[in-house]
């Protein structure tokens, strides 16, 4: 499986669960629909294909991991449509085209992301094949839960938001905080989660934590470059908002160029890591050229 | 153990949790103390009762059920934090003090929100007594995620919001699926749950969903009847506010009259059910016997 085969698998299993549940909605169609709307907006699915490609590595399959990949797709989709409500980012426009609370209001963009949380935690628990043992799968929803919450994502978009009233006094640290918890935790599930499921052991799976935290950092410090040198219509979101917005970012706080280094200086220990743990994956190597050649 | 007694555990032991995890925070220590306030706010634990005594009827103890009872009260505290944003019922009162977002403001009140979704299900996996069995715990983590999401709370939620768009179109049907998913969904949670962890036949947790989506709606009829004849201050929350703002209840669309009956003959099925399965619970009793008496 190639990137452009691993994303099209994603997009269609996820097609298939929402169609199941569209099917038998009733006076609550339009949450599903809604819920659908921002999970199948697309994107590059780094998260999923990380997931998937994290467990072939260790076990020569990715199918175990299928049900969790799509699952971390939901989150991440959860997490975007509670990002971009008007008392948060308040952005009018994800991947293009209008966000989630623009299209089925307020109300209805709370409750899909809610809703998305968990519909994304049961989806692991009620699709991943029946093989896995149990212990296994448990250990895979905490992991789940673990970035969904107050020990993953939300800590770090609190941290974030404690970083914009006083954005001259953010220190790296702090930033650091923010990058790792708001970007690196939903990595780090996606990639435990599939080596979890790929049956690595104590020591790949330390290796792949180590990996995950370099390669988030290193995706936002993408991230926060792209704001800067990409206009709204290459991004599929709004342009340069993080300077407007006072936004703590590698670019904001540290300038472009420092941002640069930092990216290269942590894709270059994602090399090494890979390297040490002795890892074999072309789609590995190719989400990180990708991500050089954009930058550069 | 009585109401009280219950009562006073549940709150010490969710008291507990948050005292660990905000000692532990860092740049995300809002995030913890905002899930914690409306968590920690009291109310009556109906559903942390329901599931520890539930729990116990069926195998003498309550104590494998604590920390499910813990998380369904989160549970409760995030459907009433989203509940009360602007976007949604906008109401500035809680259990008589002001509401989440009107202390920490929306942004940290979805987080909050959000947080306790996992939190919730994380203290479920973790603090659960490592006796009960690993597939009888993923069993209760799921119907929990059931309960918390599109296919219970935001199903209700969203076809709530579908009413309130044409409210003289809303019939019974209609009605009872808002109260089925929004109020009684969470009670069968609390209930069943409690009964799986102490390990409950087929037939018994049958009649134990029989009882939970009777109770639920009888619920959901005492409270819209207290809607009408309480007072602000006795509620705790805004009262009146249903008429005023095209809820679909049972009085707004049937009258109080009605309502009234509609609560006496699903007290009346709770009690057959309690006596069908011969359940002996003195605190399901006084739960009964406590509501009929401020409704009459």
């Amino acid at each position: 499986m190639d990137i452009k085969d691993y994303k099209e698998l994603v997009h269609s299993t996820l097609e298939g669960y929402f169609a199941v549940e569209i099917e038998k909605a009733n006076y609550d169609k339009t949450i599903w629909e809604a819920m659908q709307y921002t999970t199948l907006l697309g994107g590059k699915r780094l998260r999923a294909m990380f997931c998937l490609e994290s467990c072939r590595v260790f076990s020569g399959s990715y199918e175990q991991a299928l049900p969790c990949a799509c699952a971390i797709e939901m989150l991440h989709a959860q997490s975007l449509i509670h990002d971009d409500l008007p008392c948060m980012d308040n952005d009018d426009l994800r991947r293009g085209k209008p966000s989630n609370h623009k299209v089925y209001g307020e109300a209805m963009a709370v409750l899909a992301g809610d809703a998305l949380i968990s519909f994304g935690a049961q989806t692991i628990i009620e699709k991943t094949p029946a093989f896995v043992d149990t212990k296994v799968l448990l250990e895979v929803v905490n992991l789940y839960l673990k970035s969904a919450g107050a020990f993953g994502i939300v800590a770090g978009q609190c941290a974030d938001i404690e970083a914009e009233k006083n954005i001259e006094k953010v220190d790296y640290e702090h930033l650091e905080y923010i990058h790792t918890y708001k970007t690196a935790a939903l990595f780090e599930c996606a990639i435990l989660s599939g080596a979890m499921l790929g049956g690595a052991n104590k020591m790949q799976l330390d290796l792949m934590k180590e990996f995950s935290y370099n390669f988030g950092l290193a995706f936002q410090a993408y991230d926060d470059i792209l704001d800067v040198i990409s206009n709204t219509a290459e991004l599929g979101k709004t342009a340069g908002k993080d300077e407007k917005e006072n936004k703590a970012t590698f670019v904001t706080l540290f300038g472009l160029d420092y941002a640069k280094e930092k990216f290269s200086e942590l894709i270059l220990n994602c090399h090494d890591i890979l390297k040490k743990a002795e890892i074999n994956s072309d789609v590995f190597l190719q989400i990180l050229k990708d991500m050089r050649e954009r930058v550069s």
